[in-house]
């Protein structure tokens, strides 16, 4: 079981609260992790959002607002009353806060900072700005020699090192001359890391977008094991459909490969992917990411797959947590309502047994 | 008058609410700007935050929360009670909202889109992440062809242009062949530029820190004029003191210099200006920045060019407010607190008759 806490899960184009999620085993409460340093414990993907977010999420749960990150956000797109918040959740899953003491005679700021000391690795998905632009701006208050490390594949290292900690757009704190506050840690495609003591980590690149007629964007999706729970998750940064016309030679094709034993054997049981806008015409571009209809085109595929291992096994019961959605016009409904709703209609069309639900920021998701 | 709407005046780590100011005459109101569309009668100084903290105050003030951005970013710091906001402003310059008509149909997400759109020109200060990210991951909201320049001196545009615009970092969103979302436009240091029929900006170079030996960050500070009211305020980016040795050699000093006899004949009223940290041991470095002490050695110059100029002046009433305080550790009481205390004291001890504001979040000040 994995407890993911939603630092952000915007695509943009708001710069707030965009990709950053914190996983640990829900064999450890947050308050241990503080109390006993338990930085094994727990591991970020993206930062897009960081400490700010994190202070937020604490103030909230000592202070006593409870909701508010998820509710504020929902109630942008409404002059009347906000819209409740179970409706995106599936029923498989449960919705917890990070369960801190909230006796505790430190302050939001205070447990925050600390918490977010405990972070000690971060896989990096792909260098854009909404996904890293935390971490960067965070970096100050790591200190020298914080053992944060930020792994990615070699694109992304390269990028943030080349563009972002260059000392021109951002102070170089990966010197290690200057006791470095961050490591830039390059991982090997298809290769399996151990991370730490607790987890070992596969990232598969997939393709994010065209750049030019032969070029495209690289981003990346993790295998995020449990070492000693034998669990793990799969959890996907930007990206888009294989090609449909050779979809077994594409790169999420590969990825499939790669789970469907586990879904079928039961130690994967969670995706979380994006699904950044709804529905769109077949000429509208899609900017290297997935609608309902082309996440629906994937799915089907890994069920497909599922199935040629196990005669009768479905995706039944696999729960995937829908990230990225873009807040890209202001003149329409809340596209979270949007997608939710073409993504059931989907489900019931193709007898799809997933479960979906829709993440919010702010909020913390018990998963298996 | 000018009306200040300060979207962000950190200067990090917290990810969020780093500077970001919008400016108009008072002549104007945000209503009447959104109405008959008066794009010229705005400008925007840095972009570290951007339309989700707009689409947050517009939701304070459509949903009648009021200064709830300001209370919340207060109470990181304490368990107990929230600091009243008042004591953070001086007796000359009014707190006042954004004024909007709260009785309209539109959500918040709608009308902050629009007020950001009417957003035309940006001036900035130099390409730190705190000081742009906003700009950036907002930019695909702006449509092809938006309008929309950004002001910089040469090496700020390039910084961007380089780094971040590159398809790298960021889809190149200024390039003209794909209908530029923006425009990057570069500034000639100490020469005036008419950015709108409104508006004319002198910028002036100032040391943000050393990089090397020779070379140091460059930042810029804005003298913004109103052409038809004859007035104009100075807005400053980050920036260290000039050397203490050799003060008028420093750039600062030659921006004094300029402003002086404004001040003198009561054309310009009102300094932004950054105030990072509290006053540290003299061997403590400060990374570019100012402190209460050294942002005093800069007050005490200009008051003596001032002096120099017109033997009783003083610069009695003018309106001095704090930006980019830093939240650089969560041990200490709110920074905001302890530079207020140092600014005070300070004041009294040189006898400098000028208002301190502390600038918060979420507030539009009105100022002369």
């Amino acid at each position: 079981m994995f407890d993911i806490t939603v630092l952000g899960c915007s695509g943009g184009t708001l710069e707030v609260g965009t990709s950053a999620y914190l996983v640990k085993s829900s064999r450890v409460a947050y308050q241990e992790i503080l109390e006993r340093e338990l930085t094994d414990e727990i591991v970020a993907v993206d930062c897009g959002s960081g400490l700010a977010k994190l202070c937020e999420i604490v103030y909230d749960e000592l202070c006593g607002e409870g909701d508010s990150m998820a509710t504020k956000s929902l109630s942008f797109y409404t002059k009347d009353q906000v819209s409740c918040l179970e409706k995106f959740t599936s029923r498989g899953i449960k919705r917890v806060g990070m369960q801190l003491d909230t006796q505790c005679e430190s302050t939001p700021m205070q447990v925050a900072w600390k918490l977010n000391h405990m972070v000690k690795n971060y896989l990096l998905t792909h260098p854009h700005l909404d996904h890293c632009s935390g971490l960067v701006i965070n970096s100050p208050s790591f200190g020298a020699h914080s053992g944060k490390r930020v792994h990615g594949l070699d694109s992304t290292c390269k990028a943030l090192g080349e563009n972002v900690f260059n000392n021109v757009i951002w102070p170089d704190l990966t010197a290690s001359d200057k006791g470095s506050c961050l490591q830039l840690c390059s991982m090997e495609d298809h290769v399996p890391k151990a991370i730490n003591s607790t987890y070992t980590v596969t990232p598969f690149k997939v393709k994010h977008g065209e750049l030019t007629s032969s070029e495209s964007y690289a981003s990346t999706s993790f295998v995020i094991s449990h070492r000693v729970l034998k669990r793990s998750i799969l959890m996907f940064g930007d990206l888009e459909a294989d090609d449909p016309d050779t979809p077994n030679e594409g790169l999420n094709w590969k990825i499939w490969q790669h789970v469907a034993p586990m879904i079928v054997d039961g130690s994967l049981r969670t995706v979380m992917i994006e699904c950044s806008t709804p529905n769109v015409d077949a000429n509208q571009p899609l900017y290297g990411h997935l609608t309902p209809a082309t996440l629906f085109q994937e799915l089907l595929r890994l069920r497909d797959m599922v199935r040629s291992l196990n005669g009768s096994e479905t995706l039944e019961g696999l729960e995937v947590l829908i990230t990225h959605i873009k807040h890209e016009n202001a003149m329409i409904p809340d596209p979270r309502e949007v997608i939710l709703g073409e993504l059931t209609e989907l489900k019931t069309l193709h007898n799809l047994e997933v479960n979906f639900t829709i993440l919010l920021p702010g909020q913390t998701y018990t998963v298996s």
